[in-house]
């Protein structure tokens, strides 16, 4: 804390800014820059089961232990969870991007062909989850369109594996921050050839993923928007649950760039479903995947076709490694 | 929801579990498996300006459009917090680690060397966030040793970035998913030598991240303490706060770490706080470093002293490339 002072001038300049209560995609799209991890709370109630994925999970309180999500008050299993006395929250892994996306389908029976344990309350405990945190419902506060349910825990159980992420309208996985990356080992260390290697490879890694990243900022087409053309584009008359399947985008993501794609006269919705391209859609996937592969071929100049060969042999060795030693542990 | 079925049988072991309330460490390693952003949230009240790093936030309501975060009965903002008017919700960027440490460091004048503005209700808007959300404090709920705050969002700014993340008890950075990779590019696309290149370091990278994090658990330490221990080797004496610095882990995750070397004779403390290695310790550490180096030379076997060369000149310039591009562009 400190007394008032004169700020200084800042030059930062939104994309975009304005009032929620004008724009709810534009809130949308801004709580999406606050990444979170993605959990399905479960529970039983009588003889029922229900699941849904949720990415509002919190933690709230240590002693006593007390954690809390929010559910919005149109969803079909609004009265369900604000209704039952207990419920789990399963956080799911990096490999459990197609078990989010059941737990948020239209499916009637979510747990027949998937693997699960009742806990001490009944709740569903979904395999292959980092975590799994049982409680009974403690409290239940108006939020808006959503009511907050607090739950206190009784048991918790912690599981190899990293999470499962929802960042910028898409499914991503944590990595190291590349400040960090290299430690400890490099401390105090000498370097060596296999030391550079590996870091060269993870230094180029966020390079590059850097620069993809301003290649299609300056498309001036989101990412949701160059997924969805180029899914659309490779199968003609895909439906939007396949589409959704096909590219690891959330569902309100896909509706906005559907959105978009149909403002823009690139979209055509066939009578069952089925969505295309129209010839404008396919012209404007076609422009990125020239400029795309023109902005790769750049990335390589100065490099030779056989040293091309050697790094892509090298790092397929590398990577044969990896998967042979995978199967051999499973 | 479905009719209650026997479940099938699961196999998974959890690697931790127990009851929150016996074991509070437990369940924070617990929640710590669910990945957030980072946010820091700011506020004036009459002449004085105040601002803390959380990672509580969550969306909650879109019309209303509301937001919450929960702030600890113990914290020394608490009466400012939860007396204030409005507040401001500021999206900590990747590049913002050192802003997330200086809003949840001790200092008490935390707005004199950085570049704020202040919003329409006065609450700072930090410069280089993604994202932020000017609120006025709606509700406040209680909620065990926290009390949850509702903000109603009045004027909210997107800005370009990617967040940073907080996962496992480290800072990280969100990576597209690997499932999503090489889409939407490669879909429909002929594969050529630079597309292969750029998704062999992706691939490469993200195979060596897992054998790496299974190297890391075979050694039975942390990620952690192994940081904590690399360290404490390289700069003996080193203080607390700059340990944290230089880690990139969490002040609790720390904490940990050392009560863990303490516990095992590893960490002597000096009368003047600063911390260093017992020779038991430095063993351990000399320990980890051997076997790391020899699992970095395995992961090369097969790869002669001059592919490993062109294959480091190859990721060399295309890095180049990449700095290049970003200092001419800044």
């Amino acid at each position: 804390m400190l007394q008032l002072q004169t700020p200084p001038e800042s030059a930062a300049v939104p994309l975009e800014e304005g009032d929620p209560a004008v724009d709810p995609r534009l809130f949308r799209r801004c709580l999406g820059q606050y990444a979170t991890g993605i959990a399905v709370v479960t529970a039983q109630s009588g003889q029922t089961l229900n699941g849904m994925t949720i990415n509002s999970f919190a933690s709230l309180s240590l002693e006593p232990a007390l954690v809390l999500w929010s559910i919005a008050r149109t969803s079909r299993s609004f009265d369900f969870f604000t209704q039952c006395q207990s419920f789990a929250i399963n956080v799911l892994s990096a490999e459990q991007i197609k078990l989010s996306q059941h737990f948020s389908s239209k499916l009637e029976d979510r747990f027949s062909d998937i693997d699960w344990q009742p806990g001490q309350h009944g709740s569903p405990l979904l395999a292959g989850c980092i975590a799994h945190f049982e409680c009974t419902t403690e409290q239940a506060f108006e939020g808006g369109d959503h009511i907050i349910l607090v739950g206190r825990v009784s048991r918790i159980a912690r599981f190899a594996g990293t999470p499962l992420l929802f960042s910028q309208g898409q499914y991503s996985i944590a990595d190291t921050h590349p400040s960090a990356a290299g430690e400890p080992e490099s401390v105090g260390g000498a370097p060596r050839p296999e030391t550079n290697l590996l870091s060269s490879i993870f230094d180029a890694h966020h390079a590059l993923s850097e620069a993809f990243e301003e290649h299609r900022r300056a498309e001036g087409v989101s990412l949701a928007v160059a997924r969805v053309l180029a899914s659309l584009y490779a199968r003609p008359g895909i439906g939007i649950e396949a589409l959704a399947r096909e590219t690891y985008l959330g569902q309100r993501d896909i509706e906005d760039a559907l959105g978009e794609l149909q403002r823009k006269a690139m979209l055509h919705k066939d009578s069952d479903g089925g969505l295309r391209l129209t010839a404008e859609g396919e012209r404007a996937r076609l422009a990125i995947r020239e400029r795309w592969q023109a902005f790769q071929k750049a990335q390589l100049e100065g490099t030779s076709a056989s040293e091309l060969k050697i790094t892509l042999a090298t790092l397929d060795r590398l990577l044969g490694r990896q998967k042979a030693a995978s199967v051999a542990s499973a």
